[in-house]
């Protein structure tokens, strides 16, 4: 570790696995760990982060003080201002204030939080190909789907660091609109994301007898990632769920360019992983959707794949310093 | 005019009429016109306000060198950075150097220029209420719809000058969806501007006789504004029409909500003075198209009235100024 380097603390608290590690302000991991989310309550989860935090400094030979910062995912919708998770999708997880928890616990004054996406699109722009963008719209496409923006280098939040919700962005109105899980219709996460993939593939199971044949001859699960399997395989009813995503993608997308003409769009998340599945559909309904000029706005997959969520933990720290005067 | 008050030139070239004043960065006018816009070419429009700009400064004792800068709102598509004004809606309005005209012609360096529905934002963000904000969504619905992005009192421009383009973003789809000018279909813009008001008013007039001879009858136009006097007057068909207006205006308002997080709306333009008319419906619909928390967001009608796009000119000077270093 050379002079001047400054290294980072980074906790990703995810749906099923927590990640930790400690990067440079190049990239470069100096240690990681990953564990399953210790979910019974959250103090016993942010404790063992803590423990776990404190193994890999004493490991690499790093003392506390000497981090420029730690930056930590939190699941669920968390006010950035306040300090405060308002809530998690785990019981008990309620208004929590999670930088103040960590500071404490770590002694470390430079502790960030915020959701996963934002921590992705920050992460996209200091260590992906979003350096090369002043400005883009960052997307999660997984079991659900978040977006966030960022302007100018700079993440943009809103009032209530809402900013981004793509996901409930309506893509389809009456007949069409299918149910969302946040109580309204026609959501992009209701037609596009993981679970409607999924939940789309089931349905046509039960209504055509060869395409679940074609599962259970594969071994696929009937779900998202089987179903972008049997699209590769060459099925084309499987291909067309796809392709369907796509046409929502195209329609949540185009708002996306309308109301903010950014430089580039990126996508990651599970279901992104499927973008060469989706990517035509994608590009031919845009042109429908976006004004002439942003319809050719470049749809692009992350380069950082799973890691993102982890530097982005990390890239919340590097934000913090930058905004500060 | 005492020691130390900065005076802006303000120029607004508007589809009908053409307006220009000088201005204090108080807010208060010095000395104002109004003309019929000159529309034969380019040239001979730009050419006439610069006159009249140097009459104005001539009256009110100014040196063209003491002004803080020209601000200039043109109309149709605007390239800021490059200073191009691509296309506008008259016959040879095509790749125009606006800045660089009005800078020779008026030996001015800071001049700069821009739409009005960017200018119209700036206005409500120096010289509304827009101040109590540091983010808000700015649109003008009009005979069209156009609309643009502030936050932390900045405009937010995207790449091609056509951030906040709300006017096309898509409230409907399938056979819902009306055909727009832009040849696109299912535009807010052909869904709630002032053509599609008049368009709907003059076809339900078609359709039906007893309406006809409501306009008959009182005299008002077959158009948004003599639908907005009939609604007034207590017609129920009038009413519905409006009120089907702020159900698409409710629909891209939430996209812009969920996509910005905003602190709130503004709506400005001939159509927003009859938002009364419409603000049951859109704070009534917002709520199924809007996430839970941004539903409740502020939407207010701009102070400025006609005011706005002239005030505007006058920001774009103070905007660019705040910019430098």
């Amino acid at each position: 570790m050379g002079n001047g380097d400054r290294i980072v603390g980074a906790i990703d608290i995810g749906g099923t696995k927590t990640a930790l590690g400690l990067v440079g302000e190049d990239g470069k991991w100096l240690a990681r760990e990953t564990f399953p989310t210790p979910f019974e309550a959250w103090e016993g989860c942010f404790s063992f982060c803590c423990e776990r935090m404190e193994a890999l400094l004493a490991r690499c030979g790093i003392r506390a003080e000497d981090l420029e910062g730690v930056g930590i995912n939190v699941p669920g919708m968390y006010d950035y201002v306040q300090d405060r998770l308002i809530r998690a999708p785990y019981a008990g997880w309620r208004d929590i204030r999670v930088r103040e928890y960590f500071r404490n616990r770590l002694r470390i004054s430079r502790v960030y939080a915020d959701n996963d996406v934002n921590s992705c699109a920050l992460a996209e722009c200091r260590f992906g190909h979003g350096r090369q963008y002043g400005s883009f719209f960052w997307m999660t496409v997984s079991t659900g789907i978040g977006g966030a923006v960022v302007e100018g280098g700079r993440l943009i939040r809103g009032r209530h660091n809402l900013a981004g919700e793509i996901g409930h962005v309506k893509t389809a109105y009456g007949t069409e609109a299918r149910a969302c899980a946040c109580g309204a219709r026609g959501c992009l996460e209701a037609h596009a994301s993981g679970s409607a993939i999924g939940k789309e593939v089931r349905m046509r199971c039960g209504r055509n007898k060869r395409f679940a044949e074609a599962f259970e001859g594969t071994g696929f699960s009937a779900d998202a990632a089987g179903c972008a399997a049997l699209a590769r395989g060459g099925n084309r009813a499987a291909a067309r769920i796809y392709e369907e995503a796509g046409l929502y993608l195209a329609r949540g997308i185009a708002a996306a360019a309308n109301l903010l003409d950014p430089e580039a769009v990126f996508l990651g998340g599970g279901v992104a992983e499927a973008l060469d599945l989706m990517f035509p559909s994608i590009t031919c309904h845009l042109s429908d959707y976006a004004v002439a000029d942003l319809a050719k706005i470049p749809i692009l997959h992350t380069g950082l794949g799973y890691d993102a969520a982890l530097f982005g933990a990390a890239a919340l720290v590097f934000e913090a310093q930058a905004a500060e005067p």
